[in-house]
């Protein structure tokens, strides 16, 4: 009988964590779908429970033994699995238990006290909690190291590898020559009517409309399933279990068609990591920003692009009737219009990256303590003004906007506008790589950008970090020209600039 | 600060494996109505990992030491915790591992093995299988132990204290007078006419009506819900989340009303035990025998009684157009026809205790080596010709025809037919303390015998043992009597005897 080699038992101990956590999202999706409402107080128990054993698992002492005798061994697979364990394991032994609790109690007292904040739009109702939570994760950032800034610490958690200064240098290319495009397309004579997004579109139309779209660029539903929550989601178990959520607005249907396209290119994601590394690093998605990246691409790249609706709109039509006056550039124009306005997740794709900006630039400031507790409203509404040419009336549509801050989740941000950049990125690789792009969406033809997706990007779990990725699947590192040329191009067509 | 006491320690690792089964019984059901085909593998092996945890708690040295200390001690919630702890850890210990894994692995080979012997109506297939099941069976009741015979041991496993004795006296009892009175009833001049059963029904229809049926009850969607499954159940996470499943077939409506009934008979207990004691034995189902005495009191005594339909007839009718020139007497006697006939799970409730019978008297004799494996088709058409008056024309109707037996559940039939009696015992009681129940049934009001049950049997969760239970709520040990006085007074006026 052979003895398992020191990975073999690591590899195993990973496992039964992935499993475990892939138990923690069939529990949270359910919530979200079909969890009777009196189910609350048990699942809250189980999800607790289930977290506890995971932890239990990161932070054994035979994992630290394991990964001492297995630097640098074995092959990429192994490498990457190694080294991704290595980095889960460190992060959660070097926080407290302790720690962690006093995080999460104050964060659930965070997330009430931004709810009363919010609605009765009073920022300092919050401040003293955000001012607790702020020093929370300095000590999170003080007990995980950092080389650059405190900040890194928490980036590193949704984006493995990324620091602020590089996010920062990204930004700061990024703002004013978009700020400026977004003012030249407000100001051209050309614009799009927005009254066709919210004509009455009914709830099985656009039902039927999603999930044929979602089809049709790949999402397997023998793999995966499509349903209805509050707030849509993806949650990926395994790339043989994808669960996507949307919903249904009957007086604003772009938030099906376009929420389903974005959960189905997370979906995709999911669906095409590889199967032999289920439950492992190599078996699990790069970070946050590649995920959005797959997300944007298909919502945004694709999906709200011209020829894609050449191929779908005269279907389309038969499901909307209420569209039956609209032509085809109308409809393009008016699902890409561009408007300075004021809540991050209303946002087109081309002010979006402006509202990640600011937040990044203010969370950066306040975890660096540059930046006081209680200057925040005025600082969001300054920053609001130069990037975006307008004021918040209040802070409800200001700063207190967002659950992330209540939820201490400082560094989550970025990850949205990287998820751009990146898919921007890629785009133009792919747009080299396949020459006819356009004419395949034409024809209702996914298949040949998906293959490349798999193979350039999905089919790799994390065997890259992110920035690592985009090298190898572009040949250079990130950089925001792709991004502007993607918008320009695009937008000065339907603007008619 | 307190230390803990031993029960307090206890009674955490209780609970913890109670969380554990829950999210067991969640995946479950996730598997049987939502989940994705290619999900399959992946949710193998979360069970897997989750049915281990359970075990290692389950047999856990622990345990072992505090029950030792906590013998007899404390209030009877703690009594009976302990009590069901100390079973469940006795038969987890005293079986080892390496016979589990091999039950598990010959029972997943008899399971095909049956499949396959079933189409072919081929019993020799599958002898050797089954032969291979009893002998493995025998040794967990040898290791397990027992007091009268080995059968105990295995019929414990689901109706604990239960013994073979017992049962036996009980069905040898009800065998003769209730197979007489099949006859009778075969040879009425009255007869129901069963193509009223089988007319169309939209299934939006049926949905409908079962739904309301459900919730007329008591049933509480805010706990629960009921959706679509191959093969309906009752899955009780806690009460707070109870997940019922039926079907819906357009040409056989009874599927779907009484199997609601039935299921939501099973939700009542489930949604009516004690969430003070959530995720212990003091907040869990006596048996399955008591659990089957909710679901058969609720299909059958009250959702097949005339009031019932005094009450929803009307209504029904407006959905089920298909039945307009029913009158109610017609509809009734057609959704209690009774007839001698092969299937045990299409069986109506006068003849399905003659299947319950004929399964438990083999079994026995299998376990007991009086009977051997060769001989059970012949031993079954024997059995089935004395007590239905009629001879299977082929192993597939015959003894081929359940699954249990090739999973290795040996003991789980009797507490099919044990329900049934449950169910008539109880019922006469709740007449004495309910004397205008059919008046309250005729204006559907059911609150007053569902708070009887509630307070009588659902709150006291595994306080009692069978047996026991219904010696305190009966005042009297369980006995035929009340089964056929039921069935004698309802099928006598149905058949006009």
């Amino acid at each position: 009988m052979l003895m398992p080699t020191a990975y073999d038992t690591l590899l195993g101990l990973i496992r039964e964590m992935g499993q475990l956590e892939s138990v923690e999202s069939v529990l949270d999706w359910d919530q979200e779908t079909f969890m009777p409402p009196n189910g609350l107080p048990a699942r809250a128990e189980q999800l607790s429970l289930i977290a506890g054993l995971v932890h239990e698992r990161r932070t054994h002492s035979k994992v630290g033994e394991l990964l001492a005798q297995l630097d640098g061994q074995g092959d990429f697979a192994q490498a990457a699995n190694v080294r991704e364990m290595r980095r889960t394991y460190e992060r959660a032994t070097k926080v407290p238990t302790d720690l962690v609790r006093r995080i999460s109690k104050v964060s659930a007292l965070a997330k009430a006290a931004w709810v009363d904040a919010r609605s009765s739009s009073n920022f300092t109702a919050f401040a003293p909690h955000l001012a607790e939570l702020l020093e929370l994760k300095r000590e999170v950032a003080d007990r995980v190291g950092y080389q650059g800034e405190r900040y890194d610490a928490l980036l590193d958690e949704y984006e493995p590898g990324a620091t602020a200064t590089e996010v920062a240098t990204t930004f700061a290319a990024l703002r004013q020559p978009l700020s400026e495009f977004v003012r030249e397309l407000a100001a051209a004579k050309r614009q799009p009517d927005p009254s066709i997004l919210t004509r009455h579109v009914p709830r099985a139309a656009q039902e039927r409309l999603s999930h044929r779209l979602a089809e049709a660029i790949g999402f397997d539903f023998q793999s995966g399933r499509i349903d209805v929550s509050v707030h849509p989601f993806c949650s990926g178990t395994t790339p043989g279990d994808v669960r996507l959520t949307t919903r249904y607005l009957e007086n604003f249907f772009p938030s099906a068609i376009f929420g389903t396209l974005h959960e189905a290119g997370h979906g995709l994601y999911e669906q095409g990591l590889d199967p032999a590394h289920v439950f492992t690093p190599m078996g699990h998605a790069v970070s946050l920003g590649i995920h959005e990246s797959q997300s944007r691409m298909w919502e945004n790249f694709v999906g709200r692009s011209r020829p894609f609706w050449e191929h779908f709109y005269p279907d389309a039509l038969k499901l909307f009737t209420s569209l039956a006056d609209v032509s085809l550039d109308a409809f393009v124009a008016a699902i890409n219009i561009v408007r300075p306005s004021l809540i991050r997740v209303e946002a087109d794709e081309v002010t979006y990256n402006l509202h990640i900006i600011l937040r990044f630039e203010m969370e950066r400031e306040l975890i660096g303590g540059k930046l006081p507790v209680k200057d925040v409203p005025a600082a969001w509404n300054a920053k609001f003004k130069e990037l975006l040419g307008i004021t918040p009336p209040n802070d409800r549509a200001g700063c207190l906007q967002d659950i992330h801050w209540s939820m201490g989740a400082f560094g989550y941000f970025p990850t949205y506008a990287l998820g751009n950049l990146y898919a921007a990125k890629f785009f133009a690789s792919i747009r080299k790589a396949i020459p006819d792009l356009d004419d395949r969406l034409r024809r209702g033809e996914f298949r040949t950008l998906l293959d490349w997706l798999r193979t350039n990007i999905h089919r790799h779990g994390q065997r890259y970090r992110a920035g690592e990725l985009v090298q190898v699947v572009t040949g250079a590192p990130l950089s925001i020209d792709p991004f502007m040329t993607y918008v320009r191009t695009k937008f000065s067509a339907i603007y008619g600039l």
